[in-house]
């Protein structure tokens, strides 16, 4: 029997790497000679690039990068075997990496991200996979694409001073200096937020607030926007500002569209393309998925219920070992044939979070050997 | 496929009937025509008769009879159609029945369970199986074999008063007019204490504190019922009072093996016998039992423990579901082929128990998913 073992990380207690291991430990108690692959997965969140690197090896790279306040900061990213570089960019232009009190999104740049992805280039990749999410900009990109040779003027011809405020200055911009390697490399942008570049639901007015915006900031900082796709669109660039995601990571998402010809992705969409999640299952006679929590509200989990659709593609039972289960509707649990949570008693959070490796271990025993009764009765 | 259905109830949330029910109602729906076998087991405390009942069919009769202060109440006992009676002795003097400033073992009287044997035999039962538990008295059966029409006199030849103290002045006894009917008689007792009569393990240390004994009357107590046995002795009655059970509730354990050769077994143990268990589980593929919660401190459960045990001897296949699980050991979990605990999510102990149908019925949907999955997995 091949068992695929493709989990999402447990939030708050274990890793995705370690829930594999905890249902191949229970399995194998049952199934001790069944044919196990570990595929760990993730959400295009925190911890999507250890996955992809426990999934296709390769090695981090350790840079020296700008952060959000142009103060150097050491960043990483993750180069795999197939010249393919992996960038979170909340690496360089994380919320996390400023205090409460330096948070400000007028001045705050993405200037980090396009060193990340200069030094990528410069490693003579032909991909890169990007992870937006985390960061504490809303320039647009600005930063990022100053960062990778392009060159923006005001209109006395000065070059504009970092953060998104500053582009309410822009006159022109220059491509003469973009790096040169950027036509031949593919962009791919794991993004799982939908929102347009400007606009009630845009960058500024939804996110700008948690990196710091005051309300007359949120104004300053959507017309700034709005200037800057003017400009751009002025000079050639295809306008993607109303697509969804142009407003993810403080317009990240509008340059990677506008001047990388990136594609953005969900999360999940993402790294199971990156990781060959449909072969892997295709070629299972078993897959077993889990999540922390399913729930109504996820969406039955993006990765519980991405590999269940996925799975149902190539008729290949699926089994969810979850930490907890509320109130699935039919049409939810339908994507799956065994749901089982693993907390065994009332407990306080804390216990339950240390347990989560016992507890999934357990279940996953009792379902192989539910499946195994299966074997014996007729 | 044959599957019965034999859980504990599960205390406090849900009756052994409707456990079945959920169970059979998650199962049903992978496996609608599955040939289904309801059998509601306990433990011999409370909800015992209610399940015979339910298993075995009858009827209830209400007699009015003496409680323990020898004051008129209603108490009901079951006949089953097998010229059984099931007696809880709880009906007639069971320590709910007196508030706590009544409560005194050194006067409460068994007699309203002998009133409620005589009403069994004058029924013409020939066999009677008693559930003793939660009794408010300590008179080693002086009220029960009085009201069963022996006589007790002092040495002035006075009859005595009712109450454990009164065995104090116990000179002779008389069984001349004892029950006819009691020898052709057999007696069944569930019973789950192994105290002896007298001693520091004897019913009267062990349980008089709690029926409201002070410890000067536990010691009165102790050495009346220390007399009692003596002279009972010396009339030629089998002393049993070293016997393990002996020292149930109140001494009744002695006096029902002493004057009415009564077998003591487990609650467990008799019910299964009575519900004819054994071979229910040999005509099975396949048993589910469950409790409301498995720990290593309850010995896997009464019933979980029991059934799994006559479930192997059989070779028969058993699935525990429980409301929790807790700590088991390697030998423990071996009893079973499946354990899974029916609890969804971290929740206040309220709503798990109002949710435990839907818990049990969701559980057991999935446990069925998995043992149909394995019958077409290879």
């Amino acid at each position: 029997m091949k068992i695929l073992i493709a989990p999402d990380s447990f939030k708050e207690s274990l890793e995705a790497l370690d829930v594999c291991h905890a249902i191949q430990s229970g399995f194998s108690q049952v199934f001790p000679d069944a044919d196990y692959k570990l595929l760990p997965m993730a959400d295009g969140g925190e911890g999507t690039s250890t996955v992809l690197s426990y999934v296709l090896g390769g090695y981090w790279k350790e840079v020296v990068v700008n952060d959000p306040l142009m103060r150097p900061i050491s960043a990483k990213y993750l180069l795999l075997p197939d010249a393919t570089a992996v960038i979170e960019i909340s690496q360089a232009c994380g919320l996390h990496l400023l205090t409460i009190a330096e948070r400000n999104p007028v001045v705050a740049s993405s200037y980090g991200v396009g060193e990340l992805i200069t030094d990528a280039l410069n490693e003579g990749v032909k991909r890169i996979i990007i992870g937006l999410g985390g960061s504490a900009t809303n320039d647009a990109g600005l930063g990022m694409l100053t960062a990778l040779g392009m060159t923006f003027h005001d209109s006395d011809d000065n070059t504009l001073a970092q953060g998104g405020g500053a582009l309410t200055n822009l006159q022109r911009l220059d491509a003469t200096s973009f790096h040169a390697s950027l036509l031949e490399t593919v962009f791919e942008v794991a993004c799982d937020v939908t929102n347009p570049l400007c606009g009630e639901l845009g960058a500024s007015a939804i996110f700008g607030p948690q990196k710091g915006a005051s309300s007359q900031q949120v104004n300053t900082l959507d017309q700034a926007l709005s200037h800057f796709a003017s400009v751009c669109e002025q000079h050639g660039y295809q306008d993607y500002q109303e697509i969804a995601g142009a407003g993810a990571a403080g317009g990240l998402g509008y340059a990677l569209m506008s001047f990388c010809q990136a594609e953005l992705k969900s999360g999940f969409d993402t790294i199971a393309e990156v990781a060959n999640l449909s072969q892997h299952i295709a070629d299972a006679d078993l897959v077993i998925t889990g999540e922390g929590k399913l729930d109504a509200q996820s969406a039955m989990g993006k990765v519980a219920g991405g590999v269940s659709h996925l799975a149902k593609l190539s008729h290949i039972p699926v089994i969810a070992i979850c930490g907890s289960v509320d109130s699935l509707e039919p049409t939810q649990t339908s994507q799956f044939d065994v749901i089982m949570p693993s907390i065994q008693k009332l407990d306080t959070i804390d216990n339950v979070f240390k347990s989560a490796y016992r507890n999934i271990e357990t279940t996953a025993t009792n379902i192989a050997a539910a499946i195994k009764l299966g074997q014996s009765i007729k």
